[in-house]
């Protein structure tokens, strides 16, 4: 286990498809902006992996619709890592340096998850990118947890048009599943799993009470 | 040092700008060629980094036309990673794995040059990321070695509309020089430096003759 900063105000959203990550994203920066009012104005950068910056969303491109070529699990994950370099150094950090707090829509533990657990590539290998590449880990992270096949049925019923990693079978999205999960029982003190199997008031209920205790405690 | 397998038909020519690399690639192809006629057509693959799939095409316009924002070294590092992944396994190894030869404009060791020397990363993380995500080195290594300022007169001649890394300053093709014959130095049986400050015809013909020399003893 590496010990990377742990930063008091940068939260990252995590989970599989069909969590509920857009609805609780905007809940959790609605959350924020109230408490800015009582503190007289925080400001908030809400941002996504991979992109959050031009370049890094003409990498999220290329990861989600590279064209007819398949595309080599080695060549995702170094995508994966330009693009958050690039997020990282252009907009998270200057950001946190001004005082802002940075809600990020997936982090790192997403290729731990994805091209770790989903892709089978050696977590110790991504554990030097993070070390390289990264440096930060969020002071919290919220993860969605919800069953594969529940989480594929609400995508299916609301997108015609998967990208190319919606487009993987149900064992790859459990390897995720699994993979976050036993980052978050790792991690205990960063990590708060959130049963998303339940409605999605109780979701986002949770998921604000679980920001507001950790801005309360910084 | 690393113990990567060294291929025995994998040749990459190095150098640093306005070395003369385009003219001696083409002349390697020919005498490749014709040492194929007299043994029956062996097949030939010219290629290049960053690029050589359409997919590290893409990553290669990325890198060295990315628009107003400024490419972070460690984006650069991984976006170059990212192509080579991708270059290794869906053009190189493949034309390796029929039988054919392999001419590479540019390879690994411009990561350790560029990335390393020039920008001042790490070499310890490339080697990682070498181990990890190429997994071979070529056979032969003609590095085409010249003064910087001798180099840059003869591009600027040339092009008057320069690449992000061709705008780079003077001290940093010095470094990059410098790290390309310190590789050099430490790997004498995959190299060969060849002195890029005579006419193209002495420079071919030495490259030439390195080759055969190279493809009679495999």
């Amino acid at each position: 286990m590496s010990a990377l900063p742990l930063h008091p105000r940068f939260v990252s959203l995590e989970g599989g498809e069909g969590a509920g990550k857009t609805t609780v994203l905007a809940a959790l920066r609605a959350a924020l902006e109230a408490a800015g009012d009582e503190a007289a104005g925080s400001e908030i950068v809400v941002t996504r992996e991979p992109g959050g910056t031009p370049l890094a969303e003409k990498i999220r491109a290329l990861l989600l619709h590279p064209g007819e070529e398949a595309l080599a699990a080695e060549t995702e994950l170094m995508l994966m890592f330009a693009a958050r370099a690039q997020h990282v150094r252009a907009t998270i950090l200057p950001a946190l340096e001004r005082g802002a707090w940075v809600l990020c829509d997936r982090f790192t533990d997403s290729s731990y998850a994805y091209q770790g657990g989903g892709r089978g590539l050696d977590a110790a290998f991504i554990d030097v990118l993070e070390q390289r590449v990264v440096g930060l880990r969020p002071g919290l992270t919220l993860l969605l947890d919800l069953d594969v096949a529940q989480g594929r049925a609400r995508i299916e019923s609301r997108d015609p048009h998967p990208d190319r990693i919606e487009r993987e079978r149900g064992a790859f999205f459990e390897r995720v599943r699994q993979a976050f999960l036993a980052r978050a029982a790792a991690e205990p003190r960063r990590f708060r799993v959130i049963d998303a199997s339940r409605t999605v008031d109780e979701v986002v209920a949770e998921a604000v009470a679980r920001l507001r205790a950790f801005a309360g405690a910084a």
